[in-house]
């Protein structure tokens, strides 16, 4: 019962799609999280649900840790194999099977990436909406519950996986949800394993919800003097019903480093950036109703974008926050953190991390999905800086307290891993103990990415 | 280790709300299904969690079946005593605890009914759109992952339960879920619990979204000449995102029933009923899409409402088909049974199951929850005939093998209870027998409304 074993056995049937070279191990030992590089003993480069089946058999008679792999962005150390073993990577099962235009689905093998199905879509009139920033995989995506900037309007992907094909502990394969909108036929098994982040079972195949292309899409962003106007703003738009198809807040230290990043030259003020989807009249209509709530709570300086090209830029600087970070401080890695918390107590949130920046050695900036209540901060480290580190995860560690404290999630995004672990109690109590339960039943060997979300050794 | 033991033990801590009297123990045996009557050992009004907490220990030490229930409006013998026991009535636990219309959301005891629920909140401008026809309660809704005519729109259960608190089968008091929007936050065990039938835990709270009533609301029936005409209509509008709030499809017989009942007077032909929400220029601007496509495929004979009445008389009389059916033969008792597929295969779904009816010897009408590809069919069983029983037990077996076939579910919105069991492997394959694991790690004494969803003894 070893990992070498294991790994022997596995070549054997893999030959050259089992590598032990160093440098695809470190391709596969780090990931966006501020953890160091954890090398896996070999990586494996599965073709079909099959194979990853008899994988996990040959990893669990020999008690072999796997870890599936889609592009390694995950932000919580998920990828990262603490206990050795073997690293499963899914790009060679990157194809689009069907896409069902009549009934809005998309069926795909779990490494294609959200860029690749929306590519292949182009022609149809349709769209994936899940964005997380990242070109992650679908896999990837569904075993971390992604979401993203337009979640608000779209949800996330526990509301846009309709079905899945995965591979348990024990090397069954099954089949979860179905292509039917609704079901009530048993326990939800689907979004058991969305979200579960490899621990449970791995997607082999997942189908996933499609929409058509707005008719008319305006986007604009919309400075503010404070962030209670700016979430003012958000709150009544939520509350009015107005479908913004994304609605983002940037606090002044973002602002500066977009500005810096990406040339966009805004009033160095909190922001917000929106975009409004609908028929040429309806997204027209809630720019329109937005506009008047903006006014009411100190929103102005309205900068529409009027061509595709100016959209996308704007949407660019946003998803490119990471290096406006570094920007403000050559040389610094940022750690990114997310909590989601009732839109009520997001004013109250936002200033609070923003004052705890203020108080702490550190540069940081706070940049939000705010119709969702979910928002992330970004910390600069300096390399070389370890108390850079421990101030940082000191912050991330009081403001998931603050979140649980405020009714809302330390996590509305990224995932558990293995960073947000340790929080795990706070926010759900004895229900955090029948999640090992759940483990504990479905992979009693514990070989699927074991210490990710729960430790049951 | 005996029922009575556990009834002996409950009248001790319970005394007068531990009732065993014929009539109570008849009231909660019977629901909305074909099956007979099943009278209870005993029937239990607790108020509290804690109290829930208290008699799910004492009916473990006994082993002692517990059966929760709402209204008894289930349709599958899901509050069926089949193995004996003690019923659990919720009906104490009636209060709205909480409503915070900054977040759109009510904390609610699972013994508030819909209408409830919804009278409480009518001075506040915020209602609870789900709407599965009777007034059940939110705990049983939630049990079921009930949906309805507005689940199009607003979602099932599912997405509109945002958190919960339940007792386990060993006495645990949990909270699942949050009041955030999203959360990547470990195991999905709010989903877990929602449409598990009281199998895995008893809901002692719930945590629900609530909407904005829309500036506009507008409701017509549409004529089409064929089923295929109106479910390719349902198919356009789904695709060219037209948010409608409500689409029901109901075929010739089911009008001839509401006509009968109802007196609506509309011609004897396949049908949509519809409704619009938005605000005034949208709700307008999507009748009117809705108009073009609706005469694309053979509609027409559109008949809007004009006062907030004729719209509640409308959907009054797709509430009561049930009672419309039983006009249609006097003294027969409907069953009822659903199904949902792809909306690509509906017309196909549903052609079959007319011609399925047509070729029996009895009379049923279809009716769907259509733009989510959910039907369904009211067949009308004469009492003192049992073969009409036997016959409409095929018809729903084939109907279900056909949803799966079709790439859909044996259930949308009813729920697995008792009835649908011997489907679920034919849908779920080895999945089921996951779900049996899930159920043995949470319940192993097989107390939790034991026979239900699955059957572990």
């Amino acid at each position: 019962m070893t990992i070498q074993t294991a790994i022997s056995a596995l070549g054997a049937s893999f030959a050259e799609r089992l590598s032990t070279a160093e440098a695809i191990r470190a391709h596969h030992g780090e990931d966006g999280s501020y953890y160091s590089a954890i090398l896996p003993d070999a990586v494996l480069f599965p073709e079909s649900a099959e194979e990853v089946a008899e994988i996990v058999k040959i990893c669990a008679a020999e008690g072999c840790p796997l870890i599936p792999w889609g592009v390694g962005s995950s932000l919580e150390g998920h990828t990262l194999p603490f206990h050795g073993g073997v690293t499963l990577d899914m790009s060679r099962m990157d194809r689009v099977l069907e896409v069902v235009e009549e009934d809005l689905l998309a069926v795909v093998q779990p490494g294609v990436t959200r860029e690749a199905l929306n590519t292949e879509l182009r022609h149809t009139g349709l769209f994936f909406p899940v964005d997380p920033g990242a070109n992650a995989t679908l896999g990837g995506m569904a075993a971390t519950r992604a979401s993203g900037t337009n979640a608000v309007r779209y949800g996330t992907m526990r509301e846009n996986v309709l079905a899945a094909q995965a591979v348990l502990a024990d090397g069954r394969i099954i089949r979860v949800g179905s292509r039917a909108r609704k079901t009530s036929a048993g326990y939800d098994l689907k979004n058991l394993l969305v979200g579960s982040e490899g621990t449970l079972g791995i997607f082999t195949e997942l189908t996933v919800k499609l929409y058509g292309v707005p008719e008319a899409i305006t986007a604009a962003t919309c400075a503010f003097d404070g962030v209670e106007g700016a979430v003012d703003a958000v709150i009544q738009a939520i509350q009015l019903g107005i479908p913004v198809a994304r609605i983002e807040f940037l606090d002044e230290v973002s602002i500066r480093g977009v500005n810096n990043y990406s040339k966009l030259g805004l009033p160095e003020k909190p922001h917000l950036f929106l975009e409004f989807h609908g028929t040429e009249a309806g997204a027209a209509e809630q720019a329109e109703m937005f506009g008047e709530i903006a006014a009411e709570n100190g929103g102005g300086d309205f900068a529409w974008t009027a061509t595709a090209e100016e959209r996308a830029k704007l949407w660019k600087a946003r998803h490119d926050i990471y290096f406006a970070g570094i920007s403000l401080q050559p040389g610094a890695k940022p750690m990114s953190t997310d909590v989601c918390v009732p839109i009520s107590r997001l004013a109250e949130a936002l200033l609070t991390a923003q004052a705890d920046i203020a108080e702490s050695h550190l540069l940081g900036n706070l940049v939000g999905h705010v119709g969702d209540g979910n928002f992330h901060a970004g910390l600069l480290l300096r390399p070389d800086h370890p108390e850079d580190l421990e101030e940082a995860k000191r912050l991330a560690g009081k403001w998931n307290r603050l979140a649980v404290s405020l009714g809302g999630t330390i996590t509305g995004e990224h995932g558990v891993g293995r960073g947000k672990r340790a929080y795990m109690a706070d926010e759900h109590g004895d229900g955090y103990l029948v999640m090992a339960e759940l483990k504990r039943a479905l992979d009693p060997k514990n070989i699927l990415n074991p210490g990710k979300v729960v430790e049951i050794n």
